[in-house]
């Protein structure tokens, strides 16, 4: 820390990102990417668009927002699109929170939540889970603090129904309420068609894992139009032309090719299923995953044992070291190839014990 | 406005990015993008990385902060590579300046320093151009605040010496000094030598004008190790993967091309020469340009008529609405073909007066 950093950060704890070792070829099943490539009219999108990087972006976006509009029947002008999905909750927790307006997210879900509240010094509750790691809806209703649910809920996997979700929204009038849907194409149902009857509601989506485009950095929101405007009036104070020229051609070119993508989830889906029974047959535990990923807990050995022992033998997974959750880990759903190897794998550890 | 939005930022005025209109073809004078298309090693690195846009980027951008620290002789620690340079001086205002620290800048500068300092609800200090429009380098000496200087300055383009920025840096030892020099290739010596001399100097560059990458969003800034692990805290607290796949790859390629991206530097020098004794010709005030644009008046109009009968003839400048400077208009160097073009339409406006 260098002696001219504001001491309003001095106890900031970053995020930790998945790690990305280089020191051999690992089964990379940490970070919750699409084992799939992008479309082939990506790469041609992206090789034409390279020719003309000397001009900036457009700072709107707004053939990328017409697109997105279209692809989920709502208005351009309810449509904001951001560098991932991550700057899109750092400006709507910016927007909406400060020192009299806090948030409420799940004591265990995406990692960065506390990160950005804490980055802007806002009060914020961490409501627990209950035992089987569910949401429970009732502990969200009237509670006149934002809120932030991810749904499907990370690492869990678990999602809430669309019910649930519009209780939530309709008992908070006066608070945002966000839907991180991160993971929704894989399973859950979307909360987009809600934004229409409630002003009060945003939802957040990204292009990194269901539209295979984790490196190509491309996230959006969905709301009331108002709610919008103030995310613009963030974003033009920060960083107008967020997204760049490559990315706004990967993104409408993967919105062109949508039945590629959503074929690749059901794919997903299918191999999720046929990891988490052979999971189920190896003595793991395994959460009812409506994401691209399985929260699991061996019964033999800790969840920190068996990702590093996995690490060892070429396959990553992420463990986190959180005491309520110490004893998972969270494997991210690859192809049926990536996933055979994983339980191979897994057999020999368990043998081995 | 919605009635969510944080009554913090109820007075923020955000920053206006220069007009992309597409009601017809126009030659691009206004947001000083290089006229010449990135190098072909460019669009070939990044057709590459566009089959492999599933996977995340490196969120340390390892490979591009190394190359980029043996172009400019520092350390890797020394470099923060960020998603164009707006990105950086956002994250230098957050982590240095707090209500007790402010910041100041000239008052005829970059129109985003303004914007950051309010979006942080900093003190600021916006200190008068002499007459001439140059920045008198006392003013900037033992003020006790940090810093933010463009070098050469914009819309100006005038540049400040090697000299007076240390004088500047070293008679502040208690504030960070950042020296933006996102222009300093046309011209201007960059303070990135002084960097390991002062632990309290920042020094920001781009890629997108010297180096055709506007459309890609590169930026970095080259600093004391400690104030770059402070830029990295913020930057893994509010998007920790900022520099896609695509976009390294462009700029790791670029660097490759370094004597490319020189020569066109210099051709825009010469450009820049000819378009500044052209319009001096017609009767313009043109200052001293170290960038690559020119500051110019006419001498028979106003620089809001100039620039909307530019418009009308398919030439788009940029006029700022600013008491100070409305005579005057910012005039991107361009192509020879282009310059010519801007000075007939020139002649036709003036004799048509």
């Amino acid at each position: 820390m260098s002696r001219f950093f504001s001491s309003k950060y001095k106890s900031l704890e970053a995020y930790t990102p998945g790690e990305q070792p280089r020191d051999m070829k690992y089964i990379k099943l940490n970070t919750n990417e699409s084992p799939y490539p992008p479309s082939e009219n990506v790469t041609r999108a992206v090789k034409a668009e390279s020719e003309r990087l000397n001009l900036y972006s457009d700072p709107e976006s707004r053939d990328l927002t017409q697109v997105i509009a279209d692809r989920y029947s709502v208005g351009y002008e309810n449509v904001l699109m951001t560098n991932g999905s991550d700057e899109i909750l750092n400006f709507a927790f910016m927007a909406f929170c400060d020192s009299q307006k806090g948030i409420a997210f799940p004591n265990i879900s995406y990692g960065f939540y506390p990160v950005f509240a804490q980055l802007n010094g806002l009060p914020f509750k961490e409501i627990p889970l209950a035992e089987d790691f569910s949401i429970n809806v009732e502990d969200y209703c009237n509670i006149g603090m934002n809120i932030v649910i991810a749904n499907p809920n990370a690492p869990t996997g678990l999602a809430l129904s669309l019910d649930d979700i519009e209780k939530i929204v309709a008992s908070n009038p006066d608070s945002v309420v966000i839907i991180d849907e991160a993971y929704v194409d894989f399973g859950a149902d979307s909360a987009v068609g809600l934004t229409k009857k409630y002003d009060n509601l945003l939802v957040t989506q990204t292009f990194s894992k269901s539209r295979s485009l984790a490196g190509a950095r491309l996230g959006y929101c969905i709301g009331d139009e108002k709610l919008i405007n103030d995310l613009n009036t963030i974003k033009y104070s920060t960083n107008p032309y967020n997204i760049n020229r490559m990315t706004s051609a990967a993104g409408i070119a993967a919105i062109e090719s949508d039945k590629y993508y959503m074929d690749n989830c059901k794919k997903i889906a299918e191999t999720r299923a046929y990891t988490k029974s052979e999971l189920e047959r190896l003595g793991f535990t395994v959460l009812d995953s409506k994401s691209n990923f399985l929260f699991a807990k061996p019964d033999k050995i800790g969840g920190g044992e068996y990702y590093l022992t996995l690490k060892k033998m070429g396959i990553l997974v992420r463990h986190f070291d959180k005491e309520l959750i110490k004893d998972y880990v969270r494997i991210t759903v690859g192809t049926p190839e990536q996933m055979k190897a994983l339980i191979e794998a897994t057999e020999k550890i368990l043998g081995g014990n």
